[in-house]
């Protein structure tokens, strides 16, 4: 007789964005005549630039010929694209990347989610809190986080870094110990971005440890300071204890395209010199078929320099957004936080009212979706997150009824 | 410090394609005169058809107006897609499968080496041997499999069912307890597939054992003979003990465009009476995230009868390349097997000679590159398969060069 995997009955709930997602729906359903606006989930809103569109019409046309037809693609993906992510995202940042370590992806959550399977069962891993809720969550699914404290809202075998007001939202070396410990900056949902010298912190504490750091960059490119570093391979040593993920959803618009990539280094290796790069290769090549060719091809465009200037005018259409939402909780009051390096707004709940409270009442009062801050870690609790990926109108829109409630 | 997973560094050599690939390169990079004929790895190599084509650039013209762009898909895939599988796929075959039991995904190969999480660790895996290595090799990397013997190639905790010439290549119920049972009919590699009633006695097994069936039919569309099913769910009781993986990459040539599905029914349930569809619906949610707008296009456009009436075409010029090689191989004096309802094509090497050997000997005498058996499972030692995927040119090449060794 089959069973089911028990870790996974552990889970908490449903994913986040599902409950969120649901919840919308019903309230949608019953009120019909009612315009909702989502600020909720970080999904894009504008369409596909110039650059990325022809290289998609091209590499479809190449895909209907006998001669420029592509079947299966290399298991780390074309070099094309690597090449491109190299010179362009590592390179040019004085970063030593080769593209052997670029493994290309369908997108950085699937990379994010899957990522701790090379790892040992009984590692520990920890987490800023809050932070994007798939690297807690498939950690249960792994059997790697304990026990869950209802009281607490924690696991017991998972290090909980808070980032709260006190602290400026920025995670603080743990005193406990740690194997596996995942940054994600600029954070969602904080909107927190680690300056070098901070970020260069974690790096010498993780080669100090042994532990090794899951970095996700997937909102890199909307880092305006210039003391933040977009790759960690920016910091001394990254190379022996750093996994970098990044993700081309919001800088390029490709929540629905779906293509990222992640590097694992060739020097980062466990204590008997196992390299992580063959485990990942492995992982990669077994359940995993590669990531489409005329993705891939619009992932290269991404770095051409007219994709370059494009893609630049979509992040700065987000962070006018992101300028605009700021403005207008400030004046009608609210603490908000992140918004400029990041297109994560993170705004304290008035009058300590609970994250889904304040859920209930922007959706009821105002027609306006936002992430209950709670959702993302118990330190999240009393907090909530809008996002600048709106269209303008309804940004606009939204932040005028959120000031009217 | 961390530690890496123990049950990945259990896996025996690297993915059978991979070393295939690494091999192919070698020769080519030292006979660089030499034009190397592969009818190895599965992938197809006639270009996209008109319609999906047509698909495919609507698609992403969509994707470049504000007004039709889309960001993430629904978790489970994009309705339109799904109602036209469960409608074509299903309803037409008489199979009960509701579309909200469909989940899109990015093709069968990972959801083939994804769908054993949901299940306990410590369940017993049966598979086919010899077949796609996928299923065993993914159990491996879950810790499942128990210890490898070099002496036989078996794993201790598989229930290895030898498909041999004696039993027609039949998987038999066998006669160790097993939990989750693998199937892929059409066989790849020994191109058998079930007929019905056989498939009836492995679904009444299952029911009677409260054993899952994982049934692999990615080639589905290459059956001609009435009384093989496409579909488990043709079979009475399948619906409770049977998963069914689906692919576009074979039917409409998707190798490198990536969609495919998974159908888990609402009435598979464990013994506690947990749907395995909430904890399949669970794991993509977390891990996935959803596959790209225009290739869920491309796949609805296969099943309008243009795009019907194109994949005929397709598979019909497949099959007629699996007639030369059979009439070839039969010729030359081999004996072999499959190519009626499947594009595969099972060999006997000559004289006892093993797999890998074979693989040499036709790489470095014929330019012909194929896939030992025994890649497949110990039971497919002094075998070899060949794929009907090449070019018509290509196909009746390398018979030909085989002919001549």
């Amino acid at each position: 007789m089959f069973k089911l995997n028990e870790d996974y009955l552990a889970l908490r709930g449903s994913y986040l964005f599902s409950t969120i997602a649901k919840k919308v729906a019903k309230y949608k359903e019953e009120n019909p005549d009612r315009t909702v606006i989502s600020l909720g989930i970080g999904d894009v809103t504008r369409p596909l630039t110039p650059t990325i569109l022809k290289a998609l019409h091209t590499a479809v046309d190449e895909m209907g010929n006998e001669a420029t037809f592509r079947g299966y693609a290399p298991d780390l993906g074309y070099e094309f694209l690597r090449k491109a992510i190299a010179e362009n995202d590592y390179k040019k940042r004085g970063c030593d990347i080769d593209k052997d370590e670029i493994f290309v992806s369908d997108g950085a959550k699937s990379d994010s989610g899957n990522i701790q399977e090379i790892f040992s069962g009984d590692n520990v891993i920890a987490v800023s809190d809050p932070v994007y809720p798939v690297y807690v969550d498939t950690n249960v699914m792994a059997g790697r986080t304990g026990k869950f404290d209802e009281k607490t809202g924690q696991w017991s075998r998972v290090v909980y870094m808070p980032c709260t007001l006190e602290n400026g939202f920025c995670p603080q070396i743990p005193s406990k110990p740690c194997d596996i410990i995942y940054i994600c900056s600029p954070n969602n949902p904080t909107g927190t971005a680690l300056k070098k010298d901070e970020l260069q912190k974690w790096v010498d504490f993780a080669n100090e440890k042994k532990a090794v750091i899951i970095f996700d960059a997937a909102y890199e490119a909307y880092i305006s300071d210039p003391e933040v570093p977009h790759s960690i391979y920016e910091c001394r040593g990254a190379r022996t204890c750093a996994i970098e993920l990044r993700s081309f959803s919001k800088n390029a618009g490709f929540t629905g395209v779906r293509l990222g990539f992640t590097v694992v280094p060739k020097d980062l290796k466990d204590g008997n010199g196992t390299e992580l790069h063959s485990l990942w290769a492995r992982r990669h090549g077994t359940k995993f078929n590669g990531a489409p060719y005329i993705q891939q091809r619009a992932g290269e465009a991404v770095y051409s320099p007219e994709g370059q200037r494009e893609i630049a005018g979509l992040v700065s259409y987000y962070m006018d957004n992101a300028k605009t939402i700021l403005k207008g909780l400030k004046e009608a009051g609210y603490s908000a936080f992140g918004g400029e390096n990041a297109p994560y707004i993170w705004l304290k709940t008035p009058e300590g009212m609970s994250s889904w409270d304040f859920f209930d009442l922007l959706l009821e009062r105002a027609n306006v979706v936002g992430t209950p801050g709670s959702g993302f870690g118990p330190s999240g609790e009393g907090y909530f997150r809008l996002t600048a990926f709106g269209t303008k109108d309804n940004t606009v829109e939204a932040v005028s009824r959120i000031k009217g409630i």
